[in-house]
């Protein structure tokens, strides 16, 4: 295969690159994730995964936290409302290696409420590349979701919920931990986000219940772990009710997260669509690449 | 100093006992927590701290997690509606050392909603002790913070809130971390913990601010932390207003976290009182061990 060009994900804890070549899209991984880098060692570490795949000049296309002020080199954020920022907008870095010819896609900021992204405007950017039409919201759910109202292939307005970091936070690091184990419970999880939906001011005496219910009355660890995602995810949608409320929705991530929010959702009278998080990144940055090859 | 007695506060992570005699309380304190010990490390935690400064056979009253069923020995929840359990409702626990006349208070649980207290039953038996004639709501907060509705010296009801938990959780092991620092801001507490009050179901999109907020507008460190104090707080108070409204609240803890709810319950037109929590944990370990004499 002849590396025609590099597709790169750089978030805070791991590295992905795509060799694209002759229609071919190969994948390599690293843990060297920004969050544990000088800026000196960005170069290296992509070298490690690259450099005996590459001869020539070499076009490299990234995006994600490695163009964060603590990456590489910061990328400024567009600002909100905008188009998802393509190769017009990004920066490039000169590097050691002459073969590297990089440029980093800049994030999207909205300045109220204080808000920043940096990668998903590049699974945007590939989700709008395939349908240019849409108009609705996004939801790409992860570590931190995020909620963006898409109209007219641009990006106008957004919204970070912590769901994911919470879910983790306390599944594994809070007293909470003693009661949750592998599985889940499909009634519970929908009981939890109605309940959270419904409720939403009571959250904070429901969570302590899961450890009570457990001690007491003999609750599994599946119906535990279950719920405890289902009164946070009920607790997204309430907050980002003005954003759901009556749109269509395009849900954006790893597949089984997704049906987990499609499930919420649906009970909410919303069908929405589901796209593979990964496959949008790569179209992001095929789009900025093919805008580069065209405008050359 | 005679050492007549023993008092014993022994939680997760760590244990503290009073050596009591001639009017004096003497504080031992180790890192010993009861999460750090199998059943048969108990007593050798103890008397590393105590068994020098006893002679003859030394009654020692305990309360906390040492009587969880992870414990020395699980003391069995007393279930509300009940008295704060005392020397009646203790069990007597066998010891290797003769010396020692040991007495685990049961914590209180409630059947529904779930909820369990292992220690603060204690803090509240010391806090009826001196104001037997108290109808209210008592607020303990800490890790896990709970909401007591006390009547006719009974515990009529509690809840268990998990904030100070999560504010460890979010200030220190979340991306938020990144934001905090040390110092306060009253007004951004003030304003927070209204925010999450009046509109308890956005709080899931706030979060996320307190980062943005430093990445694009310059938000200090402590302003931060002080909002994020407020937004859970302020969530609290959300969930807890069944207890509170209209009710006369004491506050029962370490003195800054109690005068950092005063000023929250303040707001909302209540006039708290502030008691020293360890003053009550003894308070209500002498209790137990005053009955213990009078029927003895």
């Amino acid at each position: 295969m002849t590396v025609d060009w590099i597709a790169v994900d750089w978030g805070t804890t791991h590295l992905r690159a795509w060799l694209m070549g002759g229609g071919e899209a190969v994948c390599l991984r690293s843990d060297k994730g920004m969050g544990g880098l000088a800026p000196d060692e960005f170069e290296p570490a992509l070298l490690e995964l690259v450099a005996d795949r590459i001869t020539g000049s070499t076009p490299v296309i990234a995006c994600g936290m490695v163009g964060a002020r603590q990456g590489w080199v910061e990328a400024r954020y567009a600002k909100v409302p905008c188009k998802a920022p393509g190769i017009a907008e990004a920066i490039r870095v000169p590097t050691q290696d002459g073969r590297l010819d990089l440029r980093i896609l800049p994030g999207v900021s909205q300045d109220s409420p204080a808000d920043v992204m940096r990668g998903e405007e590049t699974q945007i950017a590939g989700f709008l590349a395939r349908d240019p039409q849409f108009d609705g919201v996004l939801c790409l759910p992860g570590t931190h979701t995020k909620w963006a109202h898409v109209s007219a292939e641009e990006i106008v307005s957004f919204q970070t919920v912590m769901t994911g970091e919470l879910f983790a936070l306390l599944s594994t690091g809070s007293v909470l931990r003693h009661s949750m184990g592998a599985g889940w419970d499909d009634e519970a999880f929908a009981d939890a986000v109605g309940d959270a939906m419904s409720r939403p001011q009571a959250i904070a005496a429901r969570l302590f219940t899961l450890r009570a219910d457990s001690l007491l009355h003999g609750q599994t660890p599946a119906t535990a772990r279950a719920r405890l995602s289902g009164l946070l995810i009920g607790l997204e949608l309430a907050a980002t009710k003005p954003y759901w409320l009556g749109q269509q929705v395009a849900l954006i991530g790893a597949p089984d997260l997704c049906q987990t929010y499609a499930t919420a959702l649906s009970a909410q009278g919303l069908a929405p669509t589901l796209h593979s998080g990964d496959d949008l990144t790569l179209a992001g940055l095929t789009a900025a690449y093919q805008t580069m090859k065209d405008t050359a």
